[in-house]
């Protein structure tokens, strides 16, 4: 039987890498066979395209390059990673998808929606989670998340400015609303069990 | 006045640089201001990109990642190069461009060219060039010419094999009759000068 593929989601600092641990030891309580992974990267080709995303100064790539890129490390990662462990019948948990092209390229960025998910068309046959899960956090509450993490250094995308991050969040917003089958939007505020344990109740229904 | 914009397109070994530093050189006798550059490659951001496409093993990328990595090169090269020369002026000739992602990931990887077309609207707004200059140069002259630049070591996608190549020369090809007001098919054998004179000749109505 064919696994479950579940991506966490939200802006920087929403606690995203330190759920989707618990989460995973969660489910592995439960007896899964789970894979933890993030984007961009995940396999070895996206590893090398994460490299050039992140790092140098914040004009490197125009939003249209920056877009493009994600879609090659995706495609990498959905093909050599994702779609393999998914049919072996692992879970999946994955620390962004294709959700934060939407919100960060497509929608802060200004590419728009439509070319996000035409360039994920191509690269990935246009795979998506079985479920997203959207941790929202108030904005002054992630970035000291952010700033406390990153010891005050953020990369190439986590350093664009508020306006950008208030512009992610609403696509990531919008996201939600449009595809409510998909998304659960998750409460990140508080202790991190107790944001696991809403996690957990927002994938009830798989288990 | 907006500036000419040549591509120089083949396969391995048809003498694409070669004859791009010759024609380059009778343009600017004839008093032109002329920009050389390749692909993948030809901007900061693109040659980081080639390296990634041009180093490793023969299947580091599938088709797919392959198609979007040359789209994120080339969505680079056009908004860093291409574009801001032609809109001062220059003429750009460039060793490489849309139609080899045509003819190699569209037609021998199996992409298919309207995915290619597609990805080139999204990162480059569709931009073709004014001349597309095709030079044909039959198979084994081709391959004995490649071999001795490269002294028998190719790159990543040199190095595919005799099939591989074919499908590429019959793609090329199809392009050539498809865009016959674009393209023109340039007999590429003998003397490197006296294919310069034809290349000239198959861009005498821009002069």
């Amino acid at each position: 039987m064919r696994g479950r593929f579940i991506s966490l989601e939200g802006g920087e600092g929403a606690g995203k890498s330190t759920q989707l641990k618990q989460l995973a030891q969660s489910l592995r309580a439960r007896g899964l066979d789970v894979v933890e992974t993030r984007e961009p990267g995940g396999s070895r080709g996206a590893e090398a395209i994460r490299t050039l995303l992140l790092q140098g100064e914040q004009e490197r790539w125009s939003p249209r390059a920056e877009a493009l890129l994600f879609a090659a490390a995706r495609a990498d990662h959905v093909e050599r990673l994702i779609s393999p462990a998914l049919e072996r019948g692992q879970w999946v948990l994955c620390d962004r998808f294709l959700d934060s092209s939407i919100a960060y390229q497509g929608g802060a960025g200004g590419i728009g929606k439509d070319a996000i998910m035409e360039l994920h068309r191509i690269g990935s046959c246009g795979l998506l989670p079985d479920r997203t899960l959207l941790l929202e956090l108030p904005p002054e509450a992630a970035a000291a998340r952010a700033r406390q993490r990153d010891g005050g250094e953020a990369d190439r995308i986590g350093a664009r400015n508020a306006r950008y991050h208030a512009k992610v969040a609403a696509a990531f917003a919008a996201l939600a609303q449009a595809e409510a089958d998909r998304f659960r939007r998750i409460d990140a505020t508080g202790d991190a069990d107790q944001v696991t344990e809403r996690l957990i109740a927002a994938i009830a229904d798989f288990l």
